[in-house]
């Protein structure tokens, strides 16, 4: 994988790519045996990518989030009602997964500068000023990666036995990384003696994608089945948890990948630090708490099948939440570009 | 699957049948999908059943070791060295899985009787008298079964919402389960709403075979993924989580199938039951405590691949333990033939 330049025309990425006339995606449901590019100048192929997981993890799908905004501009020059038009991509975008903060957020910066010119700036097709908001986005958010590593590695006290879950990696992130991004560093700097990472049912992220990453950089790991975390704790092998942030609400109750709670409640048993790293932007301040967040919940095929054969009896039913709630009493801090954030407990 | 039945020759069960000549056992690995009997008179075939986890299920493998251990003497009928052969067939059994109490148990139970009849009796090859043992295991075992489903119907108070984990149903005990027994039967009595079962990784006896039992038995279930408990627990959807056992010390620690520590966590943060329900033979009164238990670590292979095919990068590890320690200040009542244990808190 490459790492992130930019150059005259836009950004090349390891999960994603973006060019003034189109974007490439890597799919991630093909990850780790295969790696095959998706390349489109369609928004609507950008939102299927995003609904299907093609790609996933939420600073990323953010980005892809104004991508597809972008090629909706793109695809709308000439069009009548071209404000209809742009209004309708966008709910179809943000609506592709409603729990991650970043797709809304950046999703709604890009609409909203086409908007505004459309309306106030007599331009009907803001072909340009949209995709410089697009760059824009890019930059801040690699900048901003780099920043949650720094506040995150000040965290740690002694060479540490790492617990993550998900992939929160240069997959999931512009960059290196949230959590993953920490660990990489911290591994760079000799602070890391292990990484056990929860295989993340029921799509695999943990071992398809985050040891995957771990793997290219040489950082000794091993996988686990989610449900083992609390048992490793038990033993005295987790030294502190680190996983990314889907939606944070204003009282720091966060929304993660399904697995994270009963990681935080078993982090808090055994009095293990339980790290939270996220863009500020995962922040929503219009939500009271952690209530107030949707979770999405996916199809049960996600759990009924695996590499497209049947694991469980015809018939049976699943259900198939792809986040959970952890609330901030459980969470020892927050890593953000702008610091670290303490909940009260 | 059929119902327990006696007859004069043996009896043929769910998940393993005997007969003097020899034993059959069904395939637990080819389940739900194709039912697959293994028929055979040799110990180490039987041994190998119960490594490979084609039979699985703590009170269930406890009858296996003993037909192993008697069909060991069966084969032996002519040999020199009797005793010497049928101590290393004794070791290699209760050496299959070192954690479920019930196999060593059991196994012991024919050995012995074998030894002594040996070495007091005269009779260098006591078939017949194994074989009785045999026979009084399968008739205790099936009557505690019985038992177990009787005591644990009295700790329901409504018609509940259930969380169960891993597979305690006909496949796994001789009877209709302990855990799933008691499922069973207070679905007839009304008492059931809704059954949880998580789907067990990385064996997926959850999907595979609980699924299985509970569409059998037109129970109305949903898999979840294991480490969605916790969430389940905190949106309100459970009112008690039921599990089994594979071996509990004698302060009442139990060891039972990885990510079942995780559970209790959870169901002790959000006041929810958590009941264990085995027979007293799982009580294994020479250990002190949970800390003494011997925690099988299986093949990380379990963990990488899934239906035969990788799910994970090619040269990367995992740690696969096989079950966890759930200590008694977590564990609301033991569910036992004998009553009901409440451990000190």
């Amino acid at each position: 994988m490459k790492n992130p330049k930019e150059n005259c025309q836009g950004y090349s990425l390891d999960g994603i790519r973006i060019f003034p006339d189109r974007t490439e995606i890597l799919n991630q449901l093909r990850l780790p045996f295969i790696e095959e590019w998706l390349v489109t100048s369609n928004y609507r192929e950008v939102t299927k990518a995003i609904k299907d997981m093609v790609i996933r993890g939420a600073p990323i799908i953010g980005a892809a989030g104004a991508i597809a905004m972008y090629l909706a501009v793109l695809e709308g020059v000439g069009k009548q009602n071209i404000l209809y038009y742009l209004r309708n991509a966008y709910l179809e975008i943000v609506g592709a997964r409603p729990t991650a903060r970043e797709l809304a957020f950046r999703t709604d910066e890009v609409y909203k500068v086409a908007e505004q010119n459309i309306i106030y700036g007599n331009n009907s097709f803001p072909v340009e000023e949209t995709y410089k908001v697009v760059l824009k986005i890019f930059r801040e958010s690699i900048e901003s990666t780099e920043h949650i590593i720094n506040e995150g590695i000040s965290l740690f006290t002694k060479k540490s036995n790492i617990l993550t879950h998900c992939n929160t990696g240069s997959l999931a992130v512009l960059g290196r990384g949230t959590a993953l991004g920490i660990i990489k560093e911290a591994f760079k700097r000799g602070l890391v003696n292990m990484v056990y990472t929860g295989e993340t049912r029921p799509f695999l992220q943990g071992s398809r994608l985050t040891s995957y990453e771990l793997k290219n950089e040489g950082i000794p790991h091993k996988i686990i089945i989610d449900s083992s975390a609390p048992y490793l704790m038990s033993k005295g092998l987790v030294d502190m948890v680190i996983i990314g942030a889907d939606r944070i609400s204003s009282n720091f109750d966060v929304a993660n990948k399904i697995g994270s709670y009963s990681l935080a409640l078993a982090a808090h048993h055994h009095k293990i630090p339980f790290y939270v790293a996220a863009p500020m932007v995962t922040i929503d301040h219009r939500l009271k708490s952690g209530e107030e967040i949707m979770v999405e919940e996916r199809s049960e095929n996600e759990v009924l099948f695996l590499n497209e054969k049947r694991i469980a009896p015809e018939g049976v039913s699943a259900l198939n939440y792809s986040f959970d709630i952890t609330p901030s009493t459980l969470v020892t801090a927050i890593i953000t570009e702008k610091g670290i954030i303490y909940p009260e407990k």
